[in-house]
């Protein structure tokens, strides 16, 4: 690929990244792209088969600039890997401030968005939500020995994704942080009542059955 | 409204909720809606200005049927109030279970995929959270006595729909039931914490300070 060839692409990318973020990825027609990224049909047929390859070069993109972007600012900021994990919500919480409450997550957006038929692009979607996963997993691993033994840190990943989309989604809906800040303290009081240290079940059952 | 209106009003909305939940807003044109209708143009115009208009209806059908849809099912299944509010939930996971993994909730996913500017969508969309949540609260206020003093069930019940809304979007992604089952366990063990009998405040304290 030659330098200018790798510099239209990636304007074609990041034109695509931004129209689809701002207005979905249905809404958003190739000609509108091409004029974005002030491109020529030629050369968007040149890289891209379909308008479903150039969306898989964002999501590609995505994966590619989520350390840089979200984990990487967020382990300068806070020394807890616990906090470093509320540290991702926050990044959240400021897209939805920022926006009025009108863009949260784009990777969540698509993902309801995008046809189940294409199975490519869900599975690169997936990869993006594994992507979030792992990187909070790594920082609550580093706090492994404050959760109760055999906590499953994983699904407890997974948990802490469903608490962030769920809650941006609200807040777009209402146009109102609220509803998202309301699912991040209860996600709060859950870490706060699995890690605070409780009676033995043994002391427990005895108090129970006397 | 004659009967014959009534009737071409109502198969316009029911096909839209279904080709709308089928292939999301943007995807759905209005030649299809009123192909799958059986309806002419000039029937669509004389009840809908715009699509919309008909998007709004077909939410309004949402919120009426949310009660005979999901709620009353699942007060006869259940007799406690908290299993009412996972038998909720578990009626997602079936809707996920039938599709493959690839329809979960109508509403999450318009609520993401309008746009912001569509201000009156929106305030249906938050108008059908509210009425899930409001649902949910009101099993949760019949289970009052099992949650900690001052346990805000508003906020907690916008916290179920947070767990059901980002578990299926998971499932989604992945075409998998698992991230949707994970978010469910952990929101139960977060129920099982807040209802499970603790040492007072006090006890804890003078045993956190010995």
């Amino acid at each position: 690929m030659t330098t200018e060839e790798k510099s239209t692409r990636s304007r074609l990318v990041e034109s695509a990244l931004y129209l689809f973020w701002l207005q979905g990825y249905a809404a958003t027609g190739i000609a509108q792209i091409l004029e974005h990224a002030k491109a020529n049909a030629g050369s968007f047929y040149h890289f891209f088969k379909r308008k479903e390859d150039l969306l898989l070069a964002v999501l590609q993109l995505y994966i590619d600039s989520l350390d840089a972007v979200i984990v990487a600012p967020v382990r300068e900021e806070h020394a807890d890997p616990v906090e470093r994990v509320f540290g991702i919500l926050a990044f959240y919480r400021r897209n939805l401030i920022a926006t009025g409450c009108t863009y949260g997550c784009p990777i969540g957006r698509l993902a309801l968005e995008i046809p189940h038929e294409e199975t490519a692009v869900h599975r690169r979607l997936a990869d993006n939500f594994d992507g979030w996963t792992s990187a909070v997993q790594s920082r609550l691993s580093d706090a492994r020995a404050r959760f109760p033994e055999g906590t499953d840190l994983a699904t407890l990943s997974t948990f802490v994704l469903t608490v962030m989309e769920g809650g941006v989604m609200q807040a777009r809906a209402k146009r109102d942080i609220r509803p998202f800040d309301a699912s991040v303290d209860h996600l709060r009081n859950y870490f706060r009542l699995l890690t605070s240290p409780r009676p033995a079940p043994v002391a427990r059952t005895e108090r129970n059955s006397s």
